[in-house]
């Protein structure tokens, strides 16, 4: 089982993203989706794992920045 | 079975999103893996479907920029 994160800020870019995406994951992936404008506190844990925008997929230790929504500044 | 087609240059950044990402595809999706640097003739196709920068995830009508390896100009 890997364990992924996926984070975005429920923006119209992060939500297409999580259509085109989550749903062509394999099984094998558990997924946790992270909405960091309800989530704030999560900020924190979101860029020491590398994230700089959103929507971005931490997978296996790396962060994949998928398109642009927003800067991880703009969620503080 | 969806199909998707993934496009890079042979970079870095590339070659580090092909291996996070194209291994966790559901068995569903039928990969395409498509090197610009090695099949300049397909930059066309790439850029059709919307494709700005590599490397490019391309998946139901969605194009997925994946980091920021380099723009599509460069590889013309």
């Amino acid at each position: 089982m890997t364990k992924a994160r996926f984070y975005h800020a429920g923006c119209p870019v992060c939500v297409s993203a999580e259509q085109a995406l989550l749903q062509h994951l394999s099984s094998d992936v558990e997924i946790d989706v992270i909405h960091l404008g309800e989530q704030p506190g999560r900020v924190a844990e979101a860029e020491l794992a590398g994230v700089k925008s959103v929507p971005a997929l931490v997978i296996d230790g790396n962060v994949l920045h998928i398109n642009f929504g927003a800067p991880i500044e703009a969620l503080k």
